[in-house]
């Protein structure tokens, strides 16, 4: 066990890893950073990965736990069709990490950030018992939002990707599944390095809708808590309901290969970061691939009324998802 | 002990707790919070309490906790003569804590933003081992910005209100420090409850500098790691020595009844969140005080070099100093 390094030396360390692009006219060093004025509205989102409660660190590298931590924001932005810009990082460390540990975290975060366009701005640092990863990203978007409370009747619902991988390969990381070969390897991958679907979601805020979407943009979420739960986010927000059909729900071929049939992972695992959108009828789901450059399929169509209703279920399946509701992170799921 | 409450409880209470201004276009509930465009350069800031670390539960209030987690960024702030706008809350929480408590916590935080003229636009809640409150903030500043970087030779240095009395209400708290009657109600409430210089920040930002300054505003730090460390931060930054004198350290009467003429901890003691700031010569302290709407002393000088020298000081304080260096909120201090 190695003494973490000094908080000076993290945040040195820190402001090393960085590039800031032309918004930022002062980077980390001083009391709080500053960012030119933005040019359109701003979006704002804060998220954090606490050790113990969604990672381990055995699990993954430190860079694909550095990536994953601005990830999980970059999606939130994805869901709102912006343009992530700049992120602030608090780490809470624990003894017993050197100092190569915080440089691979960092090579992973700073990798994620160039990638996504984001500038890191700010950075604080401090002691703790479990090694805690916070971001606060920002965005914009000066036209048209995705929002949870747009959503209205006769909305087809669809939902980019596959879902449940996530939840599938956090089961094998943690024991509680056994998988080997391709398969394994690709729902570990889907846990530990996740994509954000940022450029399908600027795509979706563009799409033109029909005069009667009254310049609506469509209703979005991305997937952190499980397709049933965050559609459930986006049903009360409207105040709609849904239905949505069990066998539409797209399963990759690693989770078939694990898990047959069986849909509640697909509909009550989280982490998968996909998005689900509710558009007015019109785009067909192979428009949709093409348009917004990742796969995507509809599941279900929105109703008046409250709640979710799943059709083609079996008496098991329907009991599983009114039972899990969804992936709650605060329940312990220690392996 | 109790269950905490679950995650959309606690977001549910959060969101009925705030209220937004005519900057927020949507806050809690969505992906992201959407802000208006800011009308000047964004500032932003992230900093994190942590039970335990930060704070013991038992010392204080739910509400002084809740303020002071938004005090300490409000700080950052006022220390680059922002005006504080909006912020997003991430909560980590510990089984044993209920819905009464972070109600009341959030009725602090509350207050504190209302009083600040700031908007809590999002959350998050994640489960955790500690107590844990970040926030991440924003700020605008369309003139002239205090910076760390500036300070030059010849100016004076100058520092608000007293110092050392934060460190000494959490010795009295943490029981290592015997002390009675107002001065150990006014010390812990120093440390429980700081006030962040907002408006002095904001004013000092505004002084017209001599033409010799070169439109350059003032050089200005808030304290958080102690004067010491603080100041050594700014000779830094800008490449320049200070000289010091311990004398005109400031003392609050509390302070002097427990230390004595002992400025130790006044120097090397942290969390008072006061500014300290560089000007080139000419205001008087008494000026300042008046300008700025505070208490300003006069504490030394910015001169060619390196470092800082204490003048005035005896053996054990220029020994204790050199030794200290600041607070250092990585080095244990469990009570």
């Amino acid at each position: 066990m190695s003494d973490p390094p000094a908080e000076f030396e993290l945040i040195a360390r820190l402001s090393a890893t960085l590039r800031h692009g032309r918004r930022t006219i002062l980077g980390p060093g001083d009391d709080c950073a500053i960012l030119a004025r933005p040019r359109a509205a701003q979006l704002i989102t804060i998220d954090s990965m606490v050790e113990g409660v969604h990672f381990k660190l055995g699990w993954g590298t430190a860079e694909s736990l550095g990536a994953r931590a601005l990830t999980v924001n970059l999606s939130d932005i994805a869901a709102m069709g912006g343009v992530p810009t700049a992120c602030v990082v608090n780490l809470a460390i624990r003894p017993g990490l050197g100092a190569r540990f915080f440089d691979r975290l960092y090579a992973g975060l700073g990798g994620a950030a160039d990638a996504a366009g984001v500038d890191i701005v700010g950075g604080n640092v401090t002691a703790a018992e479990a090694l805690t990863i916070t971001i606060a990203l920002l965005g914009e978007n000066g036209q048209r939002v995705l929002r949870r409370d747009t959503a209205r009747p006769g909305d087809e619902i669809f939902v980019t990707g596959t879902v449940g991988d996530a939840a599938l390969g956090w089961r094998i990381l943690a024991g509680k599944l056994p998988a080997r070969g391709v398969a394994r390897k690709f729902l570990i991958d889907r846990y530990l390095n996740p994509v954000a679907r940022v450029a399908a979601g600027q795509r979706l805020a563009r799409i033109n809708p029909p005069p009667a979407a009254r310049k609506l943009a469509p209703a979005a979420i991305d997937l952190s808590d499980g397709l049933w739960q965050d559609l459930g986010h986006v049903l009360d927000r409207s105040g709609v309901g849904a239905e949505i059909e069990a066998e539409a729900i797209p399963l990759s071929p690693a989770y078939r290969a694990v898990q047959g049939d069986d849909r509640e992972l697909a509909l009550c695992g989280g982490e998968d970061y996909e998005l689900l959108f509710c558009l007015r009828p019109g785009p067909s789901a192979a428009a949709l691939t093409r348009r917004l450059g990742v796969p995507v399929h509809r599941i279900g169509r929105i109703v008046r009324g409250r709640g979710a209703i799943l059709l083609g279920a079996n008496a098991a399946l329907t009991k599983a998802v009114a039972r899990a509701g969804g992936w709650d992170q605060l329940r312990p799921r220690k392996s």
